[in-house]
This record gives C-alpha cells, sequence and structure tokens, in this order.
C-alpha cells in the first residue's frame, strides 16, 4: 500500500486537519491506518497521556473540560479522546454535554475528537491507541482519554494511559456497581465530582477505607481523593496539581507501566494479524463450512480452530 | 491433558455440583475447559439462550428473578449466568441485589451462577459463552445470561443469544447514554422496567418513536415494548409471552443468527489460539525483547507483529 507521505509529513507539522483525518483513517482499522503508525510511531512517546473513567452521569466530559483549560493554563497543548458510548438509535439528543466543548473550539492548543464504539472485539481499544498515538506525533503536550468505566474495552483503554483518574459521584450506589472491576484497582486519583452535594463525604469515606485496607508500601503511590464540583470549576485546580504531583512521583515507575501495557497491546495486535492471515491462507468458503459445522454440532469449535491452526 | 471423564459424565447428568466445578473450569480458560467444552459440545444447542442487558439502577437482576419464576410456572428450569460488574474494592455491600436470588435456593430447576469479570480481552465473553454450554449441555431449558449493557464484551455477549432483551427505566437520560452503541440495535424486545414511575411513558414513545424511523419487512420482528415493575411482579407474565411469541415466530431465522455468532466466535478462539501458540515457539524471553524495543521506539508495533507473524 503505497504511504501517503503528505498525511504523514503534515500530522508530524501539526496540521489539525491531517491530524482529524489521521485518526479516520487510523479508526477504520485496515493496511492505511497500520502504515501510518509505522511512519509515526518513531516521533511518539512524548505526549502525557492521562485516562479518565467514571459511570454515566459523574459528569466526566464537563470536568476534562475543566481539566483542559487548567492544561491550557499551564502553557501545554491539549489532544482529547471521548470515547463516546451513543448510538445512532437512541440520536443525539441526549449528548447536549458533548456540545460544551465547542467552548475551546477557537484555540489551536486543543483538539477534541469523539471516537466511536463501533467495530470488533477490542477493535476500540486498538483505534483509540493509535489515535492517540496520532495526537502524540502531532506534538499535543497531554492526550485525556475519557472514557466510560464499565467493560473490559474501558478497563483496556485506561490501562494504556500514564495516569488513569477514576470520577464517582454522591448518592449513587449503582454507579459504584458499575465500575468494573479493575477499574477502581488501576485508580490513580480518586475524583468526586458533583461535591457540593450534601452526602459528598459519604464517598470520600467509603473510597478512604477500601484505600485504607490496602498496603501501600514505602515510596508507593496512595491515589489521592479530590473533591470537584466541575460545574462551577470548583477543585479543577486542585485535580490539576495531583496530576502533576504524580507525573513528577512516578516517573521511574511510568517506564514499567508502558512496558506492561506495550506487552498486551502486542498481543492484541498479533492475534488481529493471524486471523486475517488465517481467513486468507483458507480455501474460499471452507471458513463458513466450518462454523456450519459447529453450528450443527457436528464439531466442537476447539477443533474447529485447531483444524485451522494446523493448516495455516 | 488427561480429561476428567467423570466430571463430563456429570455435568451432562444435570449434577448441580459438577456444574458448578465445570464453570469454574471454563472461567479458568486453560486446556481443562477447552477438553471439557470438546466433550459436551454435541449434547448442546438445545437450550434457549436469554439474553438480559440494561444500565445499572434498572433493576435487571430482580426482573431476571421474576422471569425465572415465570419460567418455572411453564415447567421449564432456568439457569442463570449473572455478569457481575462488582470490584473486590468496592466489597460487596452494595451488591444486596444479587442476594435475592437465593429465594430459588431450594428449587433443583434452578442454578445461579455470577461472572467474574475479570480477564483478558474478550475473556469474559469466551467464559461466559462456554459457560453457558455448560448449563445447556446439563439440560437446562433456558439459560439467562444478564449483563449490564456498556461495553463491548457485553455487546458480544448479547449477540450470543437467541433472544436480546434490552431494559430502560424512566427518567434516565444517562442510562439511555450509557447503552452502548449496538446493543439498542440488537434488542428483540425491550423493557420499561419501573413502569409504575408518573414519566414512565415518556420512555415507551421515545423508544416507539425511534423503532418508527426504522423500517421493518414484512414478516421481519418489530419489537415490542413491554412495560414492567419487577418489585411487584406485574408485568413479568407479559413479558415471558412476548418471548416466547418471538421464540415461535422467529424459529427458522434463529439459525441464521447462530451462524453469525458461531463465525465471530470461532475467530476469537482462532486468535486466542495463535497467540498462545506464537508465545510458545518464539525463543525466551524474544517477547520480551520486542516489546522493550517497541517501547524505546526502535521498533513500531506493527513491524513487531509482522516480524512474529514471520518466524512462527
Amino acid at each position: 500500500l503505497p504511504i501517503d507521505r503528505n498525511l504523514t509529513d503534515r500530522v508530524l507539522a501539526g496540521d489539525r486537519r491531517a491530524v482529524a483525518r489521521a485518526i479516520s483513517v487510523v479508526e477504520e482499522a485496515g493496511a492505511e491506518g497500520r502504515a501510518l503508525i509505522r511512519e509515526i510511531f518513531a516521533k511518539t512517546g512524548r505526549a502525557y497521556v492521562i485516562g479518565v473513567t467514571g459511570a454515566p452521569g459523574t459528569g466526566k466530559s464537563t470536568l476534562v473540560d475543566r481539566f483542559v483549560v487548567e492544561a491550557r493554563r499551564a502553557q501545554l497543548t491539549a489532544g482529547v479522546l471521548a470515547i463516546d458510548p451513543s448510538s445512532p438509535f437512541t440520536g443525539g439528543a441526549i449528548l447536549a454535554d458533548r456540545v460544551r466543548m465547542t467552548s475551546h473550539d477557537a484555540d489551536p492548543g486543543v483538539f477534541i475528537r469523539s471516537m466511536a464504539t463501533r467495530g470488533h472485539l477490542g477493535g476500540l481499544a486498538l483505534a483509540t491507541g493509535d489515535a492517540a498515538l496520532v495526537l502524540d506525533a502531532a506534538g499535543f503536550d497531554i492526550v485525556v482519554i475519557e472514557t466510560v468505566g464499565v467493560g473490559q474495552d474501558e478497563v483496556d483503554i485506561v490501562s494504556a494511559s500514564d495516569i488513569a483518574l477514576v470520577v464517582l459521584v454522591p448518592g449513587a450506589g449503582d454507579d459504584l456497581q458499575a465500575i468494573k472491576a479493575g477499574v477502581m484497582e488501576i485508580a490513580d486519583i480518586f475524583v468526586v465530582n458533583k461535591a457540593d452535594r450534601d452526602n459528598a463525604d459519604d464517598v470520600v469515606h467509603a473510597v478512604s477505607a477500601s484505600l485504607a485496607l490496602q498496603t501501600f508500601g514505602p515510596g508507593a503511590w496512595a491515589p489521592p481523593i479530590v473533591k470537584t464540583n466541575a460545574l462551577s470549576g470548583d477543585g479543577a485546580d486542585r485535580l490539576w496539581a495531583e496530576v502533576e504531583r504524580f507525573r513528577h512521583r512516578m516517573g521511574p515507575a511510568a517506564g514499567d507501566r508502558r512496558v506492561a501495557w506495550q506487552a498486551r497491546h502486542l498481543r492484541n495486535l498479533l492475534a488481529a494479524a493471524f486471523v486475517r492471515r488465517a481467513e486468507a491462507a483458507l480455501p474460499p468458503g471452507e471458513f463458513d463450512r466450518l462454523v456450519a459445522d459447529v453450528v450443527a454440532r457436528t464439531l466442537d469449535p476447539y477443533s474447529a480452530v485447531a483444524s485451522i491452526v494446523e493448516r495455516v
């Protein structure tokens, strides 16, 4: 496949239209996207990637908006990838909170993009990771990935970040329940948003109590709990300060984290590459024949897979 | 690996302790689980698999409970797999709704199991599918898979069912937002739970309006909207009747659906099998060396994958 050098060069120069186009290309998850990542990869690894997750209704989007304002105050440029759980079925009307991001529209130091949640198993995590690389290559100082904290894809996405923020709100037992196993455990900072509510301290105490059950070794990072009110902006400066504190404290450990994530990422890419090859290598119609045999119960799925692996 | 014929035979005989053990085995996603599925697979395909999904707080669990009562009235046995989004971090206290299922404890015609959401990318969907096969082989007439409707894993799990129920509640724009792209589209029946609330008809009208935008061909199934109150039990009989109506109407089309799902399932199994083989075939430490090169940006991930594929 011919590589669009012009697109690559424009991304590396920070051209916004090229960045938008490049993210669309990696979202398609095809050969063109892989070629693009190969071209830009050596220029990545400089952005600080911040994962923000929480259940629906926790005010994550507004909080990210406030957070970007803090980043700009610190003279940093920011790329935001908002994983958008909306469906064409439900329409855009209930997604009014997405609209608020237009407040940054005139600022060339901010780039905001919604990522669709369609696609294959693991496809969203792969596409989001590649989109973050595009923003990184384009020179954004921080990349914020905002996602709903339920589902394995979301855990994978947050695991890919240098720091993970988990957003909770008062009086939402169900929201806590919605936080998937693995998400609470990877939180580097807990944010209690809508902290103007009466029972905000209940959440703070619940999280504190849970943290107290864990042992943090000497020098280990004990996740702080930051109260915010994203609507008024209260607490956004303290949240930013905690992120900066983590960044400075965790410099060396951050490398280990990137290694662990990259290992998982390579396994996922490897799986996708093998399946593409296997389907191309089988005789036409053979894969469908195996599927039909499995549906008819004359062949079990693990034997079907073994027969493909042996033949490829 | 030696196959535990005793376990296989006891599962096929419907022994509850063997079923519980077998589900634990397939949850581990190892060679023993694969061997077990190979053994029982020919005896599966008879259970009717019902996927129930909805955002947290929609009362799914209580609804499934009521639903199981209806199934038992119809002289059917029921296995329930509840995908449990709880975290050891948050503890069990907020998961009080799980406790209610003990009401069926004395009934040998009901088997309930929570599935942990831990594990690798796609691992939950694979483990849940295999657990459903265990219940199917053990002779349960219906298998209910209950899951929170956010995240690709959940879409995959619901796609694996013969009928998909999507549960909504009044006055929860955020909950609607939480329903992932792809979930609303695959609903065969919409359930508006907590229908005693004043604004229940608003949800009904919103779903109706969305459905009206779609065109259903002659003979196609137009998803009905059923109002329920899981706490009082109101509407559970109508919901059961709609499920039965779908089951009778969609007999032939159900086969196509199983074929489509099985094709996706085989691709996922194939991916997992290839990655296991590749890692075993590489020289010791080679995978980690490639990961280190990628982290150091001296190698891009797609080139790393290509080099593994070529060598294996």
